[in-house]
């Protein structure tokens, strides 16, 4: 990853502050009677609207649900455009920012601009910044299921 | 399944007749650009708020969304309590009213209480009505889980 | 669900013993480190061949897998047809016999016929029979989604 | 993606051209009667067994499983410990060669040794190697759960 993805000291920029905020209010939702882990999310869309999400876990494990792509669904049914997006902001209480999941990363690709980017954080304050793009190298889309 | 299931040539009462219009309305926004198979869900809550949902595929298919859990994974974001819902409407193109899959079901008897109604429909406008717990007979749960 | 579903008191037939026998041996295999709860698969084919699988997690918990999908899956990629299954026997340690999450029954309806048996047990030697599609009445299912 | 993600033009070493002659095998039994999309994948173990896989798909999409995933899962399904594989390769038609999902990324990492070789071709001949690691920068891993 690049070096921009290394653990930044200096201050968040105000309007990613401002999502991270909102990612951190968001986590306090989350449902995770099986990990304990709250993850929580915050995507910005083209007006300036913000799209919460928290985790949902699941007994079964397999249909749990991130922050990331609550926030992602939500945002879509709510008639936003995919690739629409501007940037999304991820808080869990990790000792290094908090990075999303490969099924996360594959939404990401799906329904954001490459060069989205993806605020990470930590409780303690830490975080870093990558893109969409950089998160899944070689990312497996459409173009690729479409020769079928 | 029981009789209930069959499907109802009488009229949908009022509450649930609203309630499969948001979910028609929310169907609208599904992302199916690999199935166009659209679907849409609305999930109400203890105090009368309707949550829309719609399917939201992937290229790689297995992180596909369907309507049911959008609208679910929304309404915890938003603070609601697990298992406080009331009643969730679901609605597909479909000769017969659609059915949720096996994932939304494992979902549904997470997240709500077993006696919900599950509201299934068609856009010509047959319905029937089940229940989460009816839907997933002896239901996989966090009881079996947590004896390990 | 019916009656066949009651906690069954009486010895298990020597075909679906075997079969059991085979998931039990197939739980110690489990990659569990997060839930810690072992589950065993085994999958009776045609020709009388075994399909053992296990559940196999994942700290990102969506991309987990379960017994029974990892068998099926298997017996696909070793070139059982679809459809071609004759039985499937599932274990864990529960107070009462494990059944399926709903994830599982969508794979077991979409692979399996609706009528093959699903005998599910605990670790005491409890056991219930039920089938493919008593465990997900009114399946979602191909039919539903090509009249897209 | 490093250089070596680029089109490789020189032939695919011995070992892993075997490998990925396994990989083309399985392919042939992939279950995809929604995308048509048919993708192999052969996963080597440290004592030069070879475990294959196809993807499995699903009228719900989301229960859908990849060739990669089917191979990784019965090999641990088959005693083999995490961690301890030494490549896999995975083909599909594609104009370059294939590359695994997010899911499937998520899944190597928890299962591979990080810099275990991942070797993506398509039925053209083309080929590319990358790692586990480099597919996944960054990786959320168990090292971020158990901090909960």
């Amino acid at each position: 990853m690049s070096e921009n993805f290394e653990n930044q000291k200096q201050t968040l920029p105000d309007n990613y502050r401002h999502l991270m905020d909102r990612a951190i209010e968001a986590r306090k939702r989350a449902y995770v009677p099986y990990s304990h882990f709250q993850v929580g999310a915050a995507l910005l869309d083209a007006e300036g609207g913000v799209h919460a999400g928290c985790n949902v876990e699941n007994a079964a494990y397999s249909p749990t649900n991130c922050a990331e792509r609550t926030a992602l669904y939500r945002a879509i049914a709510d008639g936003h455009e995919a690739r629409s997006f501007e940037a999304i902001a991820v808080v869990g209480e990790t000792d290094d920012p908090i990075t999303p999941c490969g099924v996360c990363r594959q939404v990401l690709i799906e329904l954001c601009p490459p060069d989205m980017p993806v605020i990470m954080g930590n409780m303690k304050g830490d975080w870093r910044i990558s893109t969409v793009a950089e998160l899944l190298p070689g990312a497996f889309s459409s173009a690729q299921l479409h020769k079928a």
